[in-house]
């Protein structure tokens, strides 16, 4: 299949004809084509009125065939085959094994929503029966369902070219709970984007649904992504990214005559707890798992350990003596971009000249352009504790170890944290009393709490949370990775009284989707 | 019990040091005693450090025992008797049965969350087991439940005094959560206010609770109520009143360094639909049964059915000329507070000069103070769909009827509407497929829709949705009524590879609160 650089507006391709967007080999620097002229507010126009016309069809369509739509994006992204990881990898810098990974999780994913879709539960049928006799007054039918909130726009990210963008964890939560998606690509990797944007069409146009289900849109930030977001038509947004693009998305939201939500994932620096006892006990194997999980994929994870808390003292000494070791042997690794690049050197400079902070290992140097090197910095918690510009996310393959005093000083350290995606525990069983009565704090900062493990692997399953309080997301009630991601496209409507010929299907007294109602305060069996 | 005019912080009456609030009799204009110094930011400071120090004991408070502290705020605002009644009456000027019906209905909504506390589902636990062998990668123990947001603001609304106000349906909700609650007093009802806060306080001291629990301030919105939304240890707000009252405080959550949600319900008209064989059928019943929800307690109702929507013609006018004639007979009535008449009063002459509406009835004059009478004004559909004032909430008994020249413009009419709370149809079996081809619309529009009812009875169970798209609410994923409400105040959390002994209660693999898990990706018998 070859690539065509335009817009993808339902079934049509559309060129776009706006400022030139363009894939480069961030191993190379070489620019990839074709080129993607961006799109206009008028292109955003016609993707926001196709979605409004199929949203209302879409929406109520049965969950055996919603399901089957979903099961046939994944279907239609395996058949890309080796294009796809070939032009990801040109893209991105990825290696093999880590695209061929992310597009199997990518396709789990869409099958994972496909059965949360047949399931049901989703759709949260509530049935109070009406009791014509009751004193004072009688009790109407209430029947409660979810319907979905609108057509969506989602924004991928960078750093997961399929399992967090075009058909990744947003767009599928979103088409699962019957809303029609467009996306703005991400600028770095447009082809990635057109060939999964293509399938995800084929399947609309398989399955017999309205084109304007999906369309993917290129632009820049400040034309299409402001223009989709004010849509009077869109009614909900994902977005994985910089918080600072996460914040620009939330302002125009508010500012429309119809706020509507956004779903930010933005920045989270992912403390690592090691506690006395695991760090007395196995010093080494902890800091060969810690700069394990630092320079996964460069270090470009939402949940990279940025930040690791423990009592000063020689067990920590050995601890950062061995992963110093470790990360001065560490190769130099290719970021996702040369922006991502600079950005990441600007965070490590802005650390390496700040007093407060000390270097205690620096990895090996690129051979080759934007080539990150990983970096361990150290301080006290005194100071990490006067400094807010030490809790800033740099993005990469970079960790600050915070020594504390005692016991207090880490609860005060975890205290003063922003809102993060995961904290980890490393404890044995002497650390459990201290881990418990950091439980509650934690709590508190984090969407997921790991103990004895690293926060990079983020499973897609029932239980994940990949959520937590400001700034990690906008929206700590949710998740973006996992079934519970769909809650966040839906909303309640009650219907009262209604004759059953008039009900929707999920309400109708003979339940005909065999659903475990909540029926007049009982939990059907 | 003898009220004293203080603020009640924790388990302490202080006294406030503003500008006074004093209730006023809207019947005879009468200022009530005693009178109420408002709060300042320093009183805000103190029951906010009281709810933090409050927040994670009681949020991990067994289901048994939270539920006995609800039911428990159910039994002391009982044993306050006529007290509150006869003070409630004297404040709002509702007469006795409305408020003795209010008061079964606060108490039952208490205990109603109270047994969804106890019933456990809120948590919504879901658990994926671990995989070890799984390959190419191991899957962790991933366990999911949800926890409380953090201390909840809730600013109680004028129209019900006991039913949404002090420990009214945000409070349960919160308080059944885990969070929390700061309640700042509406100034229409401070004595109502005072006992029922004082009622809430018992219960938390008979029930050994933290005291930070509870507070209840009184105070100006710009000093007190900003300065509650603004503190970084209110994790969300609970408001029913004004759509500028509203938006006022979502622009201060918004501005905080951590936004919060504020679960703000606001304005709604509540379309009513007359389909043409019900209005051919039943021309007289309907307006009797449209008078009788229009004029229920002077119109207060949030979902006061302020439009009528209908096919102009002979059945039609003969619905407006049965309406007009029971409206032409409906006396005045006291509405709740002197602010509350005069905005009622501007609003019908508003719409009186309003060229595109015709005043088609009004009620008999007052004979005291604040007595507002009914109105009902007649426009064409081509005149409301040119003048966005036309649905401009007129809080009171004030409705407007829009005549439709056809099936086509009562479609363009309903997409017009902002959104709303509630839509009503009255129909016929004939008139059954011209109801369905509106469904899309209606449920786009509104968060409740009810067949030949009326919507001002909103029933306290598991399956209504008081809520609904903006302006309706703040926020269409969620209700303020029922039990659904209580997940507005709760956020995931996942707990990864933690050893059982860590674990909170409800995750332990032994199941021992014998809920029903999402196992799996089974739900459990």
């Amino acid at each position: 299949m070859s690539l065509t650089g335009k817009l993808l507006i339902g079934q049509q391709t559309i060129p776009g004809d706006r400022e030139i967007i363009q894939g480069i080999n961030p191993a190379t620097d070489a620019l990839l084509e074709p080129a993607y002229a961006g799109g206009s507010a008028e292109h955003v126009e016609q993707a926001c009125a196709l979605a409004w016309a199929a949203f209302d069809r879409y929406r109520e369509t049965a969950l055996e065939a919603r399901a089957e739509f979903i099961e046939t994006i994944a279907h239609e992204i395996e058949a890309l085959g080796d294009e796809l990881i070939d032009r990801a990898m040109a893209e991105t810098g990825l290696p093999r094994p880590r695209l061929l990974g992310e597009r199997g999780r990518t396709c789990q994913q869409l099958r994972l929503f496909a059965r949360t879709v047949r399931a049901g539960e989703w759709l949260d049928v509530r049935v109070d029966s009406a009791q014509p006799q009751r004193q004072p007054l009688p009790r109407s039918d209430l029947r409660q369902r979810q319907i979905a909130l609108g057509p969506v726009a989602v924004f991928g990210a960078s750093n997961f070219p399929l399992a967090f963008s075009v058909a990744g964890g947003d767009t599928a939560s979103a088409l699962a709970a019957g809303c029609p998606v467009i996306v703005k690509a991400h600028g770095a990797h447009p082809g990635t984007s057109e060939l999964v944007g293509r399938a995800v069409a084929r399947a609309v146009k398989a399955c017999g649904l309205p084109e304007g289900v999906f369309s993917l849109l290129y632009g820049s930030g400040r034309e299409v992504g402001i223009a989709l977001v004010s849509d009077p038509r869109i009614k909900a947004v994902g977005f994985t990214g910089s918080r600072s693009g996460g914040l620009a998305l939330i302002k125009a939201a508010q500012a429309r005559p119809e706020p509507i939500p956004v779903y930010a994932e933005m920045s989270s620096i992912n403390p690592v707890l090691l506690f006395p006892a695991a760090l007395r006990n196995r010093s080494q194997a902890l800091a060969e798992g810690f700069v394990s999980s630092l320079t996964l994929g460069a270090g470009q994870f939402c949940t990279n350990p940025g930040l690791v808390i423990a009592l000063k003292g020689p067990a920590l000494d050995t601890f950062i003596g061995a992963a110093a070791e470790l990360i001065q042997r560490s190769p130099a690794q290719t970021m996702l971009t040369p922006g991502i690049f600079n950005a990441y050197e600007s965070s490590v400079n802005a650390l390496a000249e700040n007093p407060r902070a000390r270097l205690a290992a620096v990895g090996q140097r690129g051979t080759a352009p934007n080539q990150g090197q990983a970096h361990i910095f150290v301080a006290d918690a005194a100071d990490f504790l006067a400094d807010h510009a030490l809790q800033a996310e740099a993005f990469g393959a970079a960790s600050l170890v915070v020594q504390c005093a005692g016991h207090e000083e880490v609860r005060e350290v975890l205290e003063h944290l922003e809102g993060q995606l995961t904290a980890t525990l490393h404890l044995d069983d002497e650390d459990l009393d201290q881990a418990r009565s950091l439980l509650p704090t934690l709590e508190r900062k984090a969407g997921r709490l790991l103990v004895n493990g690293w926060p990079t692997g983020v499973e897609v399953c029932d239980a994940m949370v990949h959520g937590g309080p400001f700034p990690a997301t906008s929206d700590p009630r949710t998740t973006s990775v996992g079934t519970a991601a769909i809650q966040r496209f839906l909303r309640p409507v009650c219907y009262q009284d209604f004759p059953d010929a008039l009900l929707p299907t999920a309400l109708k007294q003979a339940n005909p989707l065999a659903l475990r109602r909540l029926l007049d305060g009982q939990r059907e069996a």
